[in-house]
């Protein structure tokens, strides 16, 4: 898998309902920009926020509506092993490609019990497993030997690492060598050019949900070297970054800033899971302010 | 509630199906001691690692074989809301007498988030509840400001707490003043005593699986303020978190060492649930050397 | 040593001169108080903010007021060794009667290398030494190894624990046992009642500049298991930590509170050292409110 | 300022000696390695660990043997503002070309009070100045804000950053926009590459001091936009960062295995100041077997 994979947002009514409509036009947003797959249930899904029955009827449906055009990619960590298990029996039977798997994300295993976990649920996944690297929210690193124990695994195809940190994707890189079944696709969008630059496949992008032609032209300027292309199309994306994530201050401002812009936009609903909540007024106006601008200018850009 | 209040371990079998004649013997053993409720599905009791499905049989079970004789409080925090307030529901179907609840712990709600979510979700549970502060694990404390807020909402009575900080125990108290409808306990076994003399109702100490009595006897000794007895009894108390809780070094000796103990004490088996794995037979040897020794100087202590 | 031993602020003109006149107020108002010794340039001393010319001139002139009336301990921490140990040199010049060595503060040892670094120091420091923990500022414990190595070391005379952890605190306890030659001092005021009901020997506590009997008084209690006058006391310790040290809610504002209420009560200046500044008009003002508050209700629980 | 600036180890014969012929072939090492400056007393040069007497000698012959071939930067943070102000002084007199500054770092400002600090000491430090943002051992970061009033205080010539941060890489660059009189290096070396491609100005690296011509030719591929050179020596510069800096796993590997390295090819001793301790000879020999294999490579792929 190489290129643009972005982290679906999931479009909802209301707490436990789906925004169907709302999904269909997303799904078919995305995948017209020219992105390489969906990524479903993800931290920008808000999967962990969904009950189980929401979750299983998001990857039902989206499935069906992406057809088979894009792979797409089902996030099936779960806190408890037998219902990521489960849950990754229902990506498989709705034809997702491949699972994804953090660190089950309440307690803290250290990594010869993340060996054994990892090891233990691999086998059971009935589908190919990218491993899932976000210290952040997970209080957990993938170590470099615990990815060496889990590259020797089969089943195990990749990793995508959420870390912020170049120092760890450099690890990484170094560890992967010259193994090309085994891929590398990193999250923070701010990171996307120096990523694919330095040997990495691909960005799993939340803005891509809201531009994903932008993200895909940048993730092409990178594939092809193209510095000038590069400099032109990141400094929108930095730009996204900087202004839609940041209103409200909120660590959780990234969704709320997407679902509201992507609201906006007339695409689908503003409803956040808990415990956010959608933005307020005061929010939406900042929200449409910066939209209308960060438009221009990424079209500007683009062409 | 006042007293000890053990927040009980889910006897397994397997990863998912329950120790059924392991719990009967853990709950009869406990309620020997004198225990003054039990706490499930908390995190000694392994709770997030647990399928659903077997959370609710635990909790169903549970509540038959204590048949009132203690109050019974489940712990339904969830990444998910909406699985949060099933599963508040199943507790109060079972008979349970109050509902405990941290925040959820993948997504890091900021303080205006965290009380909007509290009101929420409390307007749904259909039990009185207990906030649970795990800062540790759930990277949110419940702030003053949240605890202000939650104190006047109808429906939550008290607060849990495990942050291991007697600063935040004196806040606490400070807040809570001379409001004797809100009730205060704590987690960390070692600040049982202070905590009890300086105002706290009572302790969820995890040691209390395999010696009930010994900190039922330390909290007595505490409610009483004869500080003798609290320094022969804290002793010991100590000497259990120092030992058995720290065999391997891994973050979850804890419950590792308790499971193993009681393995050994013929009350239920060590099967703990992933991430985590049962003590290989190195440790469990030290478990049992070190038991043995714990179990006479306890015994002397308490006569 | 035993009972408290204030870190005494260090009134200051400007960031690099004494205030002479406030010093000796300072130092009169404090040993009036009762207490057991004078812990100097510490933390809420500023030590690591002066030159060392200043630090100098402040062991001699307060050793020289204080004239052997009570024990004067001297925080000699650097990030460098050697200036720590030409402090000590001067400590023990003007007649303190202990030094007090925090792990130096921007290298980060690990256990091993701290051990060494604490051997090598203590054989060129000419006074008896306490080791001070202060995890949250040096970024470093204090581990159990490293204190089981320090107290078989000649010199090494007790530990001063600003960790803020009761967790720590018992295993500290453990450790040291039936040893009456090494001695065990806890920072946080908020701490004070709990640590010495539980076999600590006395407090450091920022508050003793100001109230420097009311927190006598509450060693006092606290060594008489007077739980009554504890009760009362400590709400008085705890108000002004809940008060006065959050004004303005900056990390520092324990500083600069204490100070602003010994320049409000006539004692010293309220100059606080870079990279602090002291509090404009606005704080205060709310400072001399608070103190008005604060210092009726002082009274009245003190008599 | 642009290209590399090694952060120079600083050689010692013990504690508090200079090895002064070993400054001498380092510092002759280090130019003939076509570098662009010297940066002096940083956190690789053990700056804080080092007695304000050696720190100023170390400015004065440094100076005296690069004789103007490159610009020299010192390092002046202190915990004291006045002693901070002293250095700077020696600095200027010794003919450095610029003063380097982080927070002070053992009390924590907030932005407003940092904001202060720096307005305060830059208005008195006699160079231009950069700031270096090294939050992993300050505690703080410059953030926005700070970073913000700063660009508006004259004086103030750039920012060097060790955050290892992209994220906070590219919100920096994007403050800066177009202004050309503020530089940007940034240190870890890992992130040479990614860096300079991306608009920085130059890498203050460790591994300098040992292959100074390595990094170099890394800056100058970068500079150029040749991916396929960068490949290739980016390549090396982990493998040093890989190898040489993780020998014995402590946090200070980096310092101890570049100077053992040093040693090993007779440049300068392993001497390190307290709290840290040489390699003995167990890491001795792992480290010149890696250097050997290293050398080998890295004359390679300069070639």
């Amino acid at each position: 898998m190489k290129g643009i994979v972005p982290p679906m947002v999931t479009p909802l009514k209301s707490q436990d309902e789906l925004d169907v409509e709302g999904l269909e036009r997303l799904v078919e947003h995305i995948i017209k920009g020219g992105v390489s797959g969906l990524f479903l249930l993800g931290t920008t899904g808000e999967g962990p926020g969904l009950s189980y029955a929401l979750r299983r009827e998001l990857l039902e449906r989206t499935c069906k509506l992406v057809n088979g055009r894009v792979p797409v990619l089902a996030c099936v960590t779960d806190t408890s092993f037998t219902e990521s298990v489960h849950l990754a029996q229902v990506a498989a039977d709705c034809g997702c490609h491949a699972a994804v798997l953090s660190a089950p994300y309440y307690f803290v295993p250290d990594s010869p019990e993340l060996i054994e976990y990892v090891a233990h649920i691999t086998s059971q996944i009935p589908l190919p497993l990218y491993l899932y690297n976000m210290p952040g929210l997970t209080k957990v690193n993938f170590s470099m030997d615990v990815l060496k124990a889990a590259m020797d695994m089969p089943g195990i195809v990749g990793l995508k690492d959420s870390s912020c940190s170049m120092l760890y994707f450099h690890q990484v890189r170094a560890l992967i060598g010259e193994r090309d079944d085994f891929g590398l696709l990193v999250g923070p969008e701010e990171m996307l050019a120096e990523t694919v630059l330095l040997g990495g496949d691909g960005g799993v992008n939340g803005g891509a949900n809201l531009f994903p032609r932008l993200y895909v032209e940048l993730y092409k300027a990178a594939e092809n070297k193209d510095m000038e292309r590069i400099s032109r199309l990141q400094k929108e994306v930095l730009a996204v970054a900087h202004s839609l994530y940041t209103v409200g201050s909120h660590p959780s401002s990234l969704i709320k800033g997407l679902k509201c812009a992507l609201s906006l936009e007339g695409i689908c609903s503003d409803v956040v899971a808990e415990p956010f909540q959608s933005f307020r007024s005061k929010e939406r106006e900042q929200v449409a302010s910066l939209l209308g601008d960060l438009k221009g200018k990424i079209d500007t850009a683009l062409n």
